[in-house]
């Protein structure tokens, strides 16, 4: 999207209107009928009552969070192991107490659900789409502990907007479960294409980060021609389904390609393909050979996005991309993982991925057979 | 700036070069031409080694200051009280020591670093132009302070880059002080009317910051549009004394207007122009006022942003309004502050403003006399 003629249509033309910056903060004299608009729109997207903007994902995650968690009394949080940098920060910022669950494991969840304090507020924080592993998180089973615990949900659809299900409106949506989740947060610099973060929910908790979110009283606000970008973006996809399902066919024809040559990667439920590499020289060494031999970026992900030995090459097919493109890409991947010494390919059949050691959620992490 | 013909020329074509967003993170695909060159330009700005940019000034003092007091093992900071919202941020989740001196008051200061273990690495936090008072911090004593305690030193120079010193940039440069602050942080979003923050330094400690800093690595890099607009506007403002020179004088001419009226601000060091109120409803009945009758927009400024009972009109005249415009303001405002009954005028001779009790500093506070 960051390259679709009515984005930059729009983005011009609000340039020419308003000019370069927002001039203000939100609340001191920063704020414009595309900020206003965009959250609208941001708050149809994902049935509720209101959406409010941040000039990042990371800043919506750390300022939603730091005052979601940190001004419910006593408030503990649940939230995945492998969840971003940026609900850590907030989580931490908030001050609240923290139980960290395995990475989708909903068991080991409800484990420590049952062991909290019944009367303390709780708030469950996890991904939709996971940034690293591209897995995807149980949502139906996470909405079905939160009801039984009386517990808030907090749900980064990052990964998932404007990509997945009706509208882009993400996954939990995709799974008719978008209203069981109190906050959908999401970005306007991945699928959309554009920059900014946001957070949608009941009016009283974006009315509560509103007033004392830090990071978002204390900056200005994003230029009106993002979030006149951003619009655009957030309206073509709710009214287009032809990028989601071209994204998707690329993304299942890599899966299919990786599998037929072996090379292993760590789920097939998303478009986020994860080659795991567990090296970080080597990691380097087949980045730099695909760019220089084959013409190729793909950026090698290494420590502390990752854990070290979990070292990956992380693909990501878009909606712009040709199927001759990804076989050649595959078939680039193949010759390099020979001639520099790529890790074991994946058996003929049988073992999942939980063999890894990477995360749990073995059900959910793709078998390689 | 922010409606320059050349920066919104530099930002629409970026638009049309580069699309709408930056596709990824810094280190993770989404570093671009532009953010380059912006970099190396506000390096030149503020001659210094290196300088790195962050999506807004809130993160770029948290994700600064976390880093630069976070890091160096066992450091004391010392900050000046009205340090702003991202700077206390950003010292909080540093983790580090951090002793608080009375706004301006470089004795007090002094005295807390005298107080420190002497070994102790010491960090020393300012602004040279502060947001809410219009005041000036003492730079020069502030650098011999350092100097003689050994202690890095941080200005945020926000309200000042490229609107003071020589080509921009900013108070420090205009006293020849440059060289005596160890870091020098700025936005692009205030005098240059685009968006984004950064700070300038020593190599060492911007190559710290870029490895470590959270709000760095984990968000996606400023729109290319963006960055190429900040340049065009770092470019021109390096090059023009004009901007500089009309804001200068329209800065003058409100203050003298305002004296010879005697209505209270608070400093008349700078273009910020904080008319004091004291009362949030009349304060709020007077902007609503100037707007409605006048069809002047002018932003109350309520707690938190300053204390209860500090409430003010904050005006910023700027370099495009016309002498007759800050006429009319001023004649407006004497009407509204007439008819709703402002506070007690400014006594026609000898009380310094440090009566008001807002903030020490009272020789280098305006005299209202």
């Amino acid at each position: 999207m960051g390259q679709h003629p009515a984005v930059l249509e729009a983005m011009k033309e609000a340039v020419d209107q308003y000019g370069a910056g927002a001039g203000g903060s939100r609340n001191i004299g920063g704020t414009n009928h595309y900020h206003v608009s965009l959250e609208k729109e941001l708050s149809a997207l994902h049935g509720k009552d209101d959406a409010l903007l941040f000039t990042s994902g990371y800043t919506a995650n750390d300022g939603a969070l730091s005052v979601i968690a940190g001004r419910m009394e006593g408030c503990v949080v649940f939230s995945d192991a492998l969840n971003h940098a940026s609900i850590i920060d907030g989580l931490r910022h908030s001050g609240a107490q923290k139980r960290i669950f395995r990475h989708n494991d909903t068991a080991h969840l409800e484990e420590l659900l049952a062991a909290a304090d019944p009367d303390a507020p709780k708030l469950i924080v996890a991904e939709s789409v996971y940034s690293m592993n591209g897995d995807i998180a149980p949502l139906a089973e996470i909405a079905d502990i939160a009801k039984r615990h009386g517990a808030m949900t907090f749900l980064d659809e990052v990964h998932a907007v404007g990509m997945y299900g009706p509208q882009g409106a993400g996954i939990a949506a995709r799974e008719g479960l978008a209203d069981r989740f109190t906050v959908i947060m999401g970005t306007l610099a991945k699928g959309f294409g554009t920059n900014g973060g946001y957070i949608a929910g009941p009016a009283e908790v974006i009315e509560a980060v509103r007033m004392f979110s830090r990071s978002f009283i204390f900056t200005t606000a994003m230029p009106p021609a993002v979030a006149a970008a951003a619009l655009a973006a957030v309206r073509h996809l709710r009214s287009s389904e032809a990028e989601r399902e071209r994204l998707w066919a690329n993304a299942q024809l890599m899966h299919r390609l990786l599998k037929e040559r072996r090379i292993p990667f760590i789920s097939d439920l998303t478009h986020i393909v994860s080659v795991l590499v567990r090296n970080e020289a080597l990691c380097k060494r087949m980045s730099t050979a695909l760019l220089e031999r084959h013409g190729i970026y793909v950026q090698a992900i290494n420590s502390p996005s990752v854990r070290a030995g979990g070292e990956i090459l992380r693909v990501a097919p878009g909606a712009v991309h040709s199927t001759s493109e990804v076989e050649m890409f595959v078939k680039a991947l193949d010759q390099v993982w020979e001639e520099l010494g790529g890790p074991a390919r994946t058996p003929k059949c049988g073992r999942a991925m939980r063999s890894t050691g990477l995360g749990k959620g073995g059900a959910r992490h793709v078998d390689l057979a």
